[in-house]
């Protein structure tokens, strides 16, 4: 790589070589994984460019490949991943200047990829009472762009489903890493070949997403003293058609108790707790359903409390943010990703938890997929060593539980363990010297890869 | 019943007392069957009140109650059961001119039974681009009382579920049948004490309905030569989290060559077709499912096609409207209304069809239940005698299909033939002497009633 002619060509570009800052931009949540966090800590890259619209991208991108300079892609660096993170240092990319909110639409809005999807919902909503159908527990600090290519579901999926589900991204404009780079536009099977691809096969440039009503949702805490009876009510409420919601988090106790520091004063260590948001209309026909489950108790509904101290927004607490709650409680605490299968999550669940008392704790966010209700898990785990937690991931796949590991920096292994050759087609094309995000797709260094241990890119940058 | 006292009490209501339109005012859509035709035709109230006002409702079964005038109430008429048929003759009370919109919310609208579901969607579309969850075929003419009375689902369902669903209705306003008549006011699990009872109960003055976005439905029609591809299709298409949709209806062939005269020069014989809803921005990830059916063909699209006339609205092809487009051609047929269980729904579908050839013709509409896709069976029956379609009758239940029957006009027989003890218990109170609609609540009249054959309602005027 040739970083000084790189450089010199792009020197009316913003470009940031602070290495302080260098080192705070080549950083995601990768901290999260102890396992991650010992093998990236040092990577930094060696400098950051900030495009400000598509034909500053495609003027980085030339320079790049000319140059053989890696250029890896970042948002706001809210991934768990560490997807955003350069293994072989050279450009990060950042796209904090291409925040445009194009134009809205009926159901759609056309967006820069770096607008912050707090940003976003909040001039969809000015504009037409609109908002994202989904966006991660980061809502407040991600861009779109980075949720699209780095994130899957989260906040709403328990009505939409994932991204990754037909509908759920309508159109994505993408550069290409090539010589004389190309602008594509992918829609319908084609968003697959750059959406959670990381970055490795093109930057993404435009985005078009669907939107839904932005209601003025109640968010609510629940508590219920069974375990088996808090899944079954999230469950049970996720399969209520008539019954819009955004949210259904569950938490198995202690999590409330110890973790949640505004929550606490509100409950016992014995209690679960669920975190919901309901739209406003749909509040009777849930306190009907709610009213099945003798043993639940509303604790705190955003409409109607005397909380001294609010919580603050209870999608908060849920997805990763979990995580982090509890890591800053207990730094001994990490998490694993799970998919409890549809019909079979309750067996799944009650076997995952016998066999692990005390050393995993449960969180659960209920979602769709293919049409039905099931259960993401984002458990905590009091982590003790690799070895440990490899057993624990073992038990869970034993028990028909399918494990996207996060703490695994490559696409296959943190997600299915296989090749995506769609994507891996597609970086053939848009990215023939390999120099976007490098290590992260193991299939385009080493088709061969045994998934039976974990990858070690050959090329990192080593501390 | 003393009608003239009754009458006098109430001179300066609008009355219609000509014999021609009290007729026209006592029917409905019952001649679809022609067992209720044979046992129905001959019915007529003897007089028709049309309440401006709650305060007129009120005064009227004030009057009824103390002159023993049985009152049956109605919308347009548009049910199929008899649902709105005076049995004892009596009072018909007409809701027509009870159909001011309350008042319109995000997400719900306040309004009087007698509104037109179309005038109510054109309000709430005007208001701020909303409109009802769902609505049957007979959204023209159809009043939203009356669907909430005499109706479960239709338009809508596929995304939604049904009106019992929690959430599907949110609060309803009922005087009762008393000397001194009672306002009620009902939500959460008391909403079914009047949901679906024919009006038997009480009499409904104001509706709290849940509102969704009213998007620019485009309307599809889509044809494939196989019928297992057809429901395998629609099926999937129900299961997609990221398609919105409102509208998924299954023919099968000849359905669109004989009976739907405007499809059928686009169709062939052999041709299944299916009508679909699908929200302008779900185009994309629509097009991108269809296309994993290679044999399926998008014969119109409303925006897009070169039809020399227009098919009207699609929805008109589905749910009851398919049985009123086959008797127009063909006054032989009938129809059964079919619940396809969610998971089984395929082999039961596959088992009815292999056993009734050339008699019954498919039709299906994709619907959700309990957080599941099944479909409900609106099946074309070739009728020969009520022993045949007694027959065809228990050979679905055989196969694990449920059927609703719509050759009966009891409540009980044409729902899960069983006793809605929420309902007979509220009519205990809500109308001790049992005028609300006489005739329609087995379980009032013959608690020990036998399923195995036709209620005969004693007291039922006889031609």
């Amino acid at each position: 790589m040739n970083l000084q002619a790189f450089r010199a060509e792009l020197a009316d570009l913003e470009i940031d070589d602070n290495p302080t800052s260098i080192r705070a931009k080549s950083r995601d949540f990768f901290w999260y994984s102890p396992v991650l966090k010992a093998r990236m800590d040092h990577l930094t890259a060696d400098l950051v460019i900030s495009p400000r619209d598509e034909a500053e991208v495609i003027r980085i991108l030339r320079a790049a490949f000319a140059h053989d300079a890696p250029v890896t892609v970042r948002g706001s660096g809210t991934g768990n991943y560490g997807q955003a993170m350069p293994m072989r240092g050279g450009v990060v990319l950042h796209m904090k200047n291409m925040t445009a909110v194009k134009s809205v639409h009926p159901g759609r809005v056309i967006v820069e990829p770096g607008c912050l999807i707090k940003d976003l919902d909040a001039a969809t909503r000015k504009h037409s009472g609109q908002e994202l159908r989904m966006h991660p527990s980061t809502w407040a600090t991600a861009t779109i762009g980075g949720f699209i290519g780095g994130g899957s579901g989260g906040v709403g999926s328990v009505t939409w489903g994932v991204l990754r589900d037909l509908g759920n991204i309508l159109r994505l404009r993408v550069v290409t890493m090539e010589a004389e780079p190309r602008v594509l536009e992918f829609t319908g099977e084609e968003l697959h070949r750059v959406s959670h691809a990381y970055g490795t096969n093109g930057i993404i440039t435009e985005v078009e997403m669907p939107l839904a009503p932005a209601y003025d949702w109640v968010e609510i805490f629940v508590t219920l003293p069974d375990w088996d009876q808090a899944v079954a009510l999230a469950g049970g409420l996720a399969d209520q058609d008539g019954i819009l919601k955004k949210l259904i988090s569950v938490y198995e106790a202690p999590t409330a108790k110890d973790y949640f520091q505004r929550v606490a004063p509100h409950v016992d260590a014995a209690d679960h707790l669920l975190g919901l948001m309901i739209a406003p209309q749909s509040m009777d026909g849930f306190l009907t359903f709610l009213a099945r489950f003798p043993s639940a108790k509303v604790i705190f509904r955003s409409d109607a409390h005397d909380w001294p101290r609010e919580p603050g927004a209870v999608f908060e607490y849920g997805w990763n943010h979990t995580t982090l709650r509890a890591l800053k409680v207990d730094p001994s605490i990490t998490y694993l990703q799970v998919r409890y299968a549809p019909g079979d999550y309750a067996a799944q669940i009650a076997a995952i938890r016998a066999q692990f008392p005390g050393e995993l704790i449960q969180h659960l966010e209920a979602m769709r997929e293919n049409g039905r209700s099931m259960f993401a898990g984002l458990t905590l785990v009091k982590f003790t060593s690799e070895e440990r937690l490899d057993a624990i991931i073992k038990a869970h796949e034993a028990a028909g539980a399918m494990i996207f590991n996060p703490h695994r920096y490559t696409l296959e292994e943190g997600g299915r363990q296989s090749v995506d050759s769609v994507q891996l087609d597609f970086k053939r094309q848009a990215d023939p010297k390999g120099l976007l995000n490098p290590g992260k797709m193991i299939t385009w260094d080493r088709p061969d890869w045994d998934y039976a241990r974990m990858y070690d890119y050959a090329d990192m940058r080593r501390a």
